[in-house]
């Protein structure tokens, strides 16, 4: 059984330590990177760890994942609040969906407190920083450690 | 006169025939290519048949429609409910626009209740499975009998 | 199995070609009426064609058709947006229902892009003139060939 | 040029004196239906003064209007604002339509406040009780008197 | 004092025990009505049972029971959400009405959530299946043993 | 008893005949005046003929005319859908108040359906172009006639 | 099988026959409490009467019944319209649910009109007085009778 | 510094493993407080675990962790939606909170959507299962460790 | 005639000086009781000082204020806006109720602009800080003052 | 320091004594001016009572009152819930503000719940009748008082 | 051709410069008019500049530039978001109308984020300070050099 | 200190003079880039000037922006309505944006009323035309040049 998790980031997670360091932390994508990577090598699992600012590439991804991952861990970004798109990619994959967001998106603004991939997720985390990234892995590991 | 239709079907129809079979079915998009193209030959149309993830790419195939095919039909996917993007390409293509659904998206989630497309379309279909390309393509050939 | 079409016209449709035809066009639903005929004829189909304006009527005929026809195709004009007992009636008749408007109802008043029918049907199409009512019955054959 | 008009009453008014007589005063339709004829008289119109608990009979009234009468004044009772298909009977009359209520509606429930009528009518009044007919016929002779 | 009850049936409840039965059960509508005849016998009431698909014929016979009967119990079906026709009418009757749901309406879709009737209605009952008749006809004559 | 009645117009009425003539009509506010006048003569009552920009002034306008004046005669224009304090200030009055509007406002824009008047008139009526005026001194007329 | 009916009341409902007598008539809950006792007893069943205005004691109540209870009559008062907490205990005791409410509640106050309870229940009525508590029981008692 | 955490379940949790275990699986909340307990040694946190039904137990609880507390881990269960009390009760705490449900309330009932707690949480968290708890114990670890 | 006075404190006020002090200053409740026994005093009025954070103990209290005392000076606290079971009670009460916030809700939070205790206050007051007790014990006298 | 406050009564309230005495009681404005000057007289206070119909008028006053009063107790009657103008006027006074309403708006139309001057008062109340004045000035003598 | 251009202030703009540097800088709306003065000079522009806070003064201005002046420039202030009345001026002057605001209103509260001068204007502008005035003038110039 | 200005252009504006001119004008996007050279010219300005269908591709080049441009200009065309990924790409930037559409968006479709990137933009206008870039090119200058 495969034990290969996409965790995919979403537009303009790429500034992440650059953008907003009040919100998001001084942390970068790279840090974030590796710190899936530790997590990884801790539960036996193997990290594809990938962003990007074009929807439609995302999508590929999604969709390539399915078949061949075991999950995808995804901070949708913006599109959380308005892809549609991504959404039915995340169902055609067929795969359990853990989204993460790093700031708490609850505390703010209001059009930041719908999420179009909740309603097909397994698990939804927000304002955990860095560490959620972290966290959602252990769930994977969890998650196909009571599998089967 | 042009009789080519460009069939543009927007992001995750790539997954028809894998994806949510019980909503969707079990052809494929390449199933549904083929069924344009038998379609087009018995009403001396000529079909483009395109698929795309990327919405940037898919404004930049309807752009290149203006002027040289004679109609748009196109299944928007998840495009229908956010992109305005899409429908003012449509727009600027001035043809003829058929938005076709494979599902009765009005049986489906409330947000795909609403389209940005069908404001601008002539004609709107949703629910008629695969066969609602050829119906599609049947009805510009009756547009382009019934013009001149 | 039978092969009859109930094809049910809601109110004011009596008034095609008279009416507003910058909207609904200048053919007579008698026009309509032959077009359906021809239709079912090279699809081997009988219709029954049928309008009224009087939703009690309308309901009776629905309920007729249960058990009798293989399918309805209705174009419930105004009642699309304001009645339940037709949907409810629809409902009860355990009939394929597919859902024709003539003009494109995206295209105009607010109040017409919601329609309490939809919700119950199998498919949903407008904006296609009368030619709608042919795809309506080429559809109808094609449900009935694929179904045994 | 035609000098009739059409006066259609809708659901409930035969108990006009009877049904609350707070709200719609102590007059039968009877007593309406003559002042209409009295105020024809003076103005040299043709009333036809109707009355229908059945909306299906009132659109074939109004249907049967057009071409025939000069003008509708209607009185649509709780149809104002739940029929669609009065609204659209009444565009197909291609025929001037005032409206009329005997009692205020905008100072009655919140659902009285909408009429799917008005937007479609030449002229709306309300409030005015069983006068309220008098000045609708007064306006349908001054119309037609400042035509020609 | 008149203790003749009409029990008024809307549009569809002809189909009672066929349409739906996982919703509305196996009874039809004529053992519905036996069961109103059996209770009022019990309690000393008349029933005149009636059913419609018409609006106006259900108008017209609460009309009628004005002045004649001692109280409306009404199963509106789908007008309950749509008609304030039947609203006014039974407004004008003024007998006591009692509102009745073979159905849960409150666990179904969301437009059956609100009722013109329950505004105009002494009680309203929904999800007693069939036995939600008898006991309305229980409480009417429980009203009029308690009245003089 | 008083026959006196303030007829208040209010803001850009004075552009009467000048502003949107296809709206409003080719008359101007001096031509209603004077067809106030006629009418009143005809009915015996006296009109004081008034039209302001200033909120205030038609507040201290319909105060004046509180024990002093019969009805008030009032075209709200724009204040109409924005002004409490004119609501307030005729409720002040305890005088009957009729609402005219030239145009059908229901068939604008939205905002120009709601009337923070009507609530507190006993009579409303809009799109019958200066001939209103008339009609409602009309049933000023009727009103003071029926009283006493 | 269990024969036992909690009968539970929510907050204010102590005051009954004091509070609002108006809307809530002059009886108290010990009347309701011996209407229960009378009527469970006609019909062999058990009634546990409780009134609580604490939300946490219901909802202990509501657990307890569970597996020990054969139905739960619940007037919810004002926790109807804002706990969700109770609706969560009814759904953990899997009982079925007869929501009872003294008035109608949909003559009242707009935030009366919906209840976050009748989701949950097997059926919902309201406005009979004290004697839709004994409607209630008998129904439970139609149901268990009606079960095995 | 303190290592303590307040862990506190709301209404209904102490049915857990027994009520819909199909949403919230068939742990109860004994296993979870012993989950609780083992991370917690894991991590070096003493937990203090709590359940009530009662919102004023619950916040006089809050209140008593003011100061004592390292960090709140609440799983509010319905008071989430409904309780601005608890809302309160946490600012004034001064603590930082980790919101916890069990189950994904993005994919249930719209009611469960909203969260007055999460607008004063550090983070939230739902759908991981019980194991939530442990990731949010764990991520309280991580924010003590990482302050000083 | 009695010129007791319940002062009653909602949820979470007995963390008054200690939460927010920004918002809510730094008086202690022991303070406000002081200042009201003071100003009870000069006014000849008896305070009954009670805080709770259970929704059901202020229920009681509320009921046992009926036909005891003169007036209810109520801060609700966070049961301003999600409570009307405190609503109802308060109605039941048959008692003046003077609503006081400390702090100026209406520029806080949208969720607290709404209080279902204003409905059936005699008087509401917000942002007086906790001078706002004072006033609304002054008002209390003023209003048993002009009474008799 | 000033301890001149600024009065201010919006639109109809000097029609106070005669409007709606059932609502606004019987004192007039002169009574309640005199109440304020001897309210102003026992705390050293002096007070200039405004009342104006005219917005610009009163805005002007406001902008007068800046670095010259040492408050504003302002009664915006009607532009309460319409004026913009008037809440930004005092915010350019930088003045504290305390909103008073004799009435208790939150018991009255839907319409006169908002109030856009309560986001930039310092408190706000109504319901007191005309004694709220007092006890507004009151409050402004405790903050001045409290504040050097 | 008429080179005058209306440059309207309205309410509380007079304050410019003392209200809220924060949002509209320190700049006097005395400098503004010098800057207009100066833009208008090196443009062949005629800049009548005006500010009130009164609604109907600024109303008679508009018409009194009708026919007159070549375009409106107006800062409406407040009254942008209530003032139907203005509106309504502004299209009977038959006037290019350039709206424009100092501040960025989409940034500021939701209730500024609406205009109803918007859309009858050519143009509108918000964010640009004062230099917004010197190129909405430049707009005017740029509109007239390239109209004949 | 940077004089570099990005003037960004969304979808669709690549087919701007061909694309509905009745709402964009005649000039198309070289025309624009020129207009925008030659103002840049002569402010002492460096435009880079880009346009695309990709939304990637944008957030991509606003990302380059950072740290190298001094401002950017953009108009986001459809994305204005849709795209929270090029609002977070432009906070992201930390430059100050100037918002610009060729035609006035406020008297188009209500969709086209609110933009996300108005919220983090400096400023914002529409509806001057393509001489729209030139007076936004002025603002840049004009902003850098009060800067230092």
């Amino acid at each position: 059984m495969s034990r290969t998790v996409l965790v995919l980031n979403g537009p303009n997670l790429n500034m992440l330590g650059t953008r907003e360091p009040a919100t998001y932390g001084r942390e970068t994508l790279a840090d974030v990177s590796a710190l899936c990577a530790r997590t990884a090598e801790q539960h036996e699992l193997t990290v594809e760890f990938r962003q990007s600012n074009h929807e439609g590439e995302a999508i590929d991804w999604i969709h390539q994942a399915r078949g061949r991952c075991a999950a995808i861990v995804i901070n949708p970004g913006a599109w959380t609040h308005t892809s549609i798109a991504i959404r039915d990619a995340l169902t055609a994959s067929e795969l359990p969906v853990i989204e993460v967001h790093i700031s708490n998106v609850h505390a703010r603004e209001t059009f930041r407190h719908h999420s179009y991939v909740s309603g097909v997720a397994v698990a939804v985390m927000c304002g955990f920083g860095t560490n959620g990234y972290r966290l959602a892995l252990e769930h994977v590991s969890h998650l196909l450690n009571n599998k089967g």
